[in-house]
């Protein structure tokens, strides 16, 4: 017994990529539902920006013509508002913005006048240039100027530019629905009571967690580890773009029996589970394929094992049925290892670290493999993030700079 | 006229600093609720981790001593299930993450044992340690140990720390109310029918994105730009932690009935407008005060110039508030300047850049001052982040290294 194959991790992405080549759906959102969307189409703009000559700044509209020959020697006196005919050249007071009143080409801001104590005429000892202080019609795009390409996740910026182009709607990648089947016996959701021997189920709300950071929205069905019927069940209920299906990915009596319902429930262009068994630790038990005409991916129980199966795999695919980039969504910065990190030939490991204070090096929390003894709690509450291993490496030797994927980018130091 | 002075931005951060410590307000959220705030207390175990000894394999349970002297030359036949005084010694079936049965002490992983045809026994060939493949009770952690400590922003890594650990809700930083109030003639909401020299309103649905993005919650007040009496009343109208009032920031005309308006909503304790005036650009006319008892931002009404003046100076109070870094929400990572960018001494310069593709180099997108024509496109459309060039500074010189703020880590190339 025992996995005859593990396939290695870039083979199951390149699977992933293979069987979730992009998302499936478009939806017409307002702006407020729009944020934090993918644009599934290039959006242009339907009409001039600015839509008319507007002042960049607070001051007084003139024609620059009637500025020539202003100098310290020959200040020239303007008058605000109708001049009616007056001996003085007109200008009117603007707000940076406003529309440009006909016939001024240019602002003379506030702070470049001398007004009189009335304020109704000011004085300006420089000549303007036509078109200062002024932006033109169109300036900025006009009718037909691609504004923001597909693909682009639309954030606080880009709500300003779509409403001031008057876009109030547009139209964005579907969220992926995804559907958890938390098969298993003795779990208990926090908050209940907690027989012995039984533990709480920890899966399921940092599934949800994940599923939702990259944009999908999370369907949950409980269901029973101990019948294939139940479990095949639950699969096939909703109509759902991907499915996990939690526990039962190992070699254990139980584990036999989700794998077979995974087997079963294939129709026709199924292929079941390709893959079973990846060379990721942790997450080894993991399996992927098409079930029920949809992504499946089963994920074995253990917490820390969830996790990283998530992150490494489905994280890929949810992302990618969002329109979002497949990448892990954690910034990146090189560190210095102090101390050795050994790793185990055959397999991606993923070693939480944690950064060491005013310096430049991070070093390994745990001594055993990651997927043993308390590996969830120094995973996600002792590192400040984590180092990915390739197959094909021993570790890290200490003193090497090594790429480091930070939780949180402005606090590289361990709690 | 013209601002008499300016405050360099560093004086502005200081005393948004002094004015906003921390949050006011811790409130109680179940886990799921609980999810992206940031903890207000430090959280510890309360019970051990695991609850009991567990098995971190699939395989076998037993007493490690039974194994010794097993080899190839002697291999060791095991009994599954209850032996009844049978003469090979007892041995359980056990899945990776279950109770490890009493009396045993070590775990024989699946693929290290020959099971007969019928499975009832099996023989192995190798003895194994005591302890070996378990987990021992307490061993992760054990009750009072400190699991999570205040500050920290919840993911969905520590949703499953927590619900393993039993713990069902915490106490979380309650999210800051923040009140923006508009002012303004001739603002459209998008949708609406655009009169000529009316624009659309593209800072309400901005800042909403803005403020979320840092955490906070959003009310919103339109109101009458020329009544002192109408914006007083609606700045004090809601019980909010921040007040944000956008346009009459300026020296224009009207404009002076904001600043009016804001001076006279002072209650005792209140400094009414502290500054006015930044040396930003764009956001050059921003205010910064407490009014009515809250912090107050005057940001100016035009949206490229919102939007950075709520980046720089607004958005740092309402990460405060919420308990989350301060610092400006963007990954950075330096680039070499393809191009000179020019910057005006006195200010501190926002300029957008674009990434060169396939080349670590960025360059401006813009010729004249960023707070000029088409900025607003310009910052959001086109560019891959910006660069912050300091008061002192007259620009970046073509091949300098720079620290650029990106939009998207994944993503520095141009749109």
């Amino acid at each position: 017994v025992g996995f005859t194959r593990l396939t290695p991790l870039s083979e199951a992405i390149a699977w992933i990529d293979r069987a979730v080549a992009g998302w499936v759906e478009v939806e017409r959102l307002s702006l407020r539902e729009a944020r934090g969307r993918v644009l599934a189409r290039d959006v242009s703009a339907e009409k001039n920006a600015p839509p008319f000559d507007r002042a960049l700044a607070d001051g007084y509209a003139v024609e620059a013509c009637s500025t020539l020959g202003a100098s310290t020697y020959n200040p020239l006196t303007f008058r605000l508002g109708d001049s009616g005919g007056a001996i003085f050249p007109q200008a009117s007071a603007v707000a940076l913005g406003s529309p440009l009143p006909a016939n001024a080409d240019a602002v003379v801001p506030l702070d470049h006048v001398e007004k009189d104590e009335a304020g109704n005429t000011f004085e300006i000892i420089d000549p303007i240039a036509a078109g200062a202080n002024v932006e033109r019609a169109g300036a900025a795009y006009s009718r037909g100027t691609l504004l923001l390409r597909a693909g682009l996740r639309l954030g606080p910026g880009h709500m300003a530019l779509l409403a001031e182009a008057g876009i109030g709607a547009v139209e964005v990648v579907r969220s992926p629905r995804v559907q958890l089947v938390v098969t298993g016996k003795d779990l208990v959701t926090v908050g209940d009571e907690l027989p012995t021997g039984a533990v709480f189920d920890a899966d399921t709300p940092m599934l949800r967690g994940l599923v939702e950071r990259d944009g999908g929205t999370v369907e949950i069905c409980m269901t029973d580890r101990n019948s294939a019927h139940a479990v095949r069940t639950a699969i096939a209920a909703r109509n759902t773009d991907l499915v996990i299906v939690i526990g039962g990915s190992g070699l254990g009596a139980n584990d036999a029996i989700v794998v077979e319902a995974l087997g079963r429930a294939a129709r026709p262009g199924d292929d079941g589970l390709s893959i079973h068994g990846v060379a990721l630790r942790p997450g080894l038990s993991s399996g992927i394929g098409r079930v029920a005409g949809m992504p499946l991916f089963l994920l074995p129980g253990l917490p820390v094992a969830c996790l990283w199966a998530y992150e490494m795999l489905v994280g890929r695919a949810v992302r990618r049925l969002s329109g979002r980039s497949p990448e892990l969504p954690y910034p990146q910065r090189e560190f210095v290892a102090l101390r050795k990190i050994v790793s185990n030939i055959g397999f991606v490991e993923v070693w939480p670290v944690r950064g060491v204070a005013d310096t430049d090096c991070i070093e390994p929390i745990l001594a055993a493999a990651p997927d043993s003894a308390g590996g969830l709690f120094s995973t996600v509450a002792e590192a400040a993030g984590f180092v990915l291993i390739p197959e094909a490496s021993e570790g890290i030797p200490s003193g090497t700079r090594t790429l480091v994927y930070l939780y949180d980018a402005h606090r590289p130091d361990s709690v």
